[in-house]
């Protein structure tokens, strides 16, 4: 019977054109961990995701599968790995899976945060992990509305469409959604049972434009209530996203 | 009269060799801002910083001075110099200063912190900025040993020797160095009077070989009544270490 091996992964999204894997040769973090599969085990194996990422989004703990016939110890199958993958990725963990474990299906929630450095002048040592704002932010007005976020939605305002993928449908439950201070930092996290396509950069530059005063109060229960991608604001880009954890 | 303008720096210092320019066109942040200074003021202009930060150390908060005739006012000299220094360099404030301010002799005390990645597997996406350490570590030991160095000391054994630098003395208050564990990080936090070449990176490299048991207890009192550096233990690589802030 093959083995079902859960990796937890980090990395550095700066240098990746996202994670899943693409036909044109692009860079991509599923891409260099299959190269090392293939090199540690001598042939083609895949490696399933718990989701993608796009260009530019980190993560610290985004979880993968994948099968094997080999005995390999798993503190080896980790090491192996990590000598086998560039420095900007990193296994952290190699698990016993059960059979059907899933890294896609058997996700019951994920964990994103975004990070933005909210002061008048750009930052510079982690510019690559975190969204330059220089305006003026009223936290208790982007938790006010955050509020309306809360529970289970239909999100469809907040999906940007996406041709590659076929969505089942666009009601998704966010579990949790808190705005903390940290010095000059400001980090959005947000848990749901799932993500539309970039539905948390979609949620966060809306935040930000109520946060700036730019939405009057209760835009967004009425942009939710629309139902149409065109009444949420621009997306916030992607640099400032890491996908902090998966639950099963 | 000319003013003296006092500006805060931030800076990754993953792709430079360090703060202090060279004559031999080595990437350094000295350099890099006092070619923005010509741009912007036509004409040679001497930046002088609190000190040195090696090769691969980083800053959020190096304060440096200089002196100009120029009327600009202060946002528009931080928006120019931000404007011509590449992406891993930032000026956070620009001020006036009292015409006798000296980034160097003004300064009271300065704050350094040191990030342990303390697990076993390595990391990705904050892999320029802490130290993968993946030696159990007994944080108890570590602050006890630690106490010894808080106090005005004679710091000979912790010093580098260093053929550009003459140091007045190897006499040096530490006012505070705590150890705090965040998930799987650490931070040692130094605040001192001033840091003799390679302190910090030296405290941290002892700190760590008495905190994973290498070093029997009470070694680092007995390290520093030696003043020698041949007793203390090997220094910590720069990339670990931040050079938070300096006091006046």
């Amino acid at each position: 019977m093959l083995r079902n091996i859960k990796l937890t992964i980090e990395y550095d999204g700066t240098y990746f054109k996202g994670w899943q894997i693409q036909t044109n040769g692009a860079r991509t973090v599923q891409g260099e961990i299959e190269a090392a599969l293939k090199e540690i085990f001598k042939k083609a194996i895949r490696l399933i995701g718990s989701g993608r990422t796009d260009s530019g989004v980190h993560a610290l703990g985004q979880v993968a599968h994948f099968k094997t016939a080999s005995s390999m110890p798993l503190k080896e199958i980790r090491g192996a790995l990590n000598a086998n993958i560039p420095t900007d990725v990193a296994v952290i963990k190699a698990e016993e899976a059960t059979p059907n474990f899933h890294a896609q299906y058997s996700a019951k929630s994920k964990t994103y945060r975004y990070t933005i450095l909210n002061r008048e002048a750009r930052g510079a040592r982690d510019r690559h992990t975190c969204l330059f704002y220089p305006y003026t932010l009223n936290l208790r007005r982007m938790r006010a509305e955050a509020k309306a976020l809360i529970g289970r939605k239909d999100f469809r305002s907040f999906q940007a469409s996406d041709p590659l993928r076929k969505e089942k449908g666009t009601v998704r439950t966010v579990k949790a959604l808190t705005i903390k201070k940290q010095g000059d930092y400001i980090h959005v996290d947000i848990t749901a049972d799932g993500f539309l396509y970039k539905m948390v950069r979609n949620i966060v530059g809306t935040l930000l434009e109520a946060g700036s005063g730019r939405l009057p109060k209760g835009s967004i229960r009425q942009i939710l209530a629309k139902k149409n991608r065109a009444f949420a604001a621009t997306t916030a880009k992607p640099h400032g996203l890491t996908l902090v954890r998966v639950e099963y």
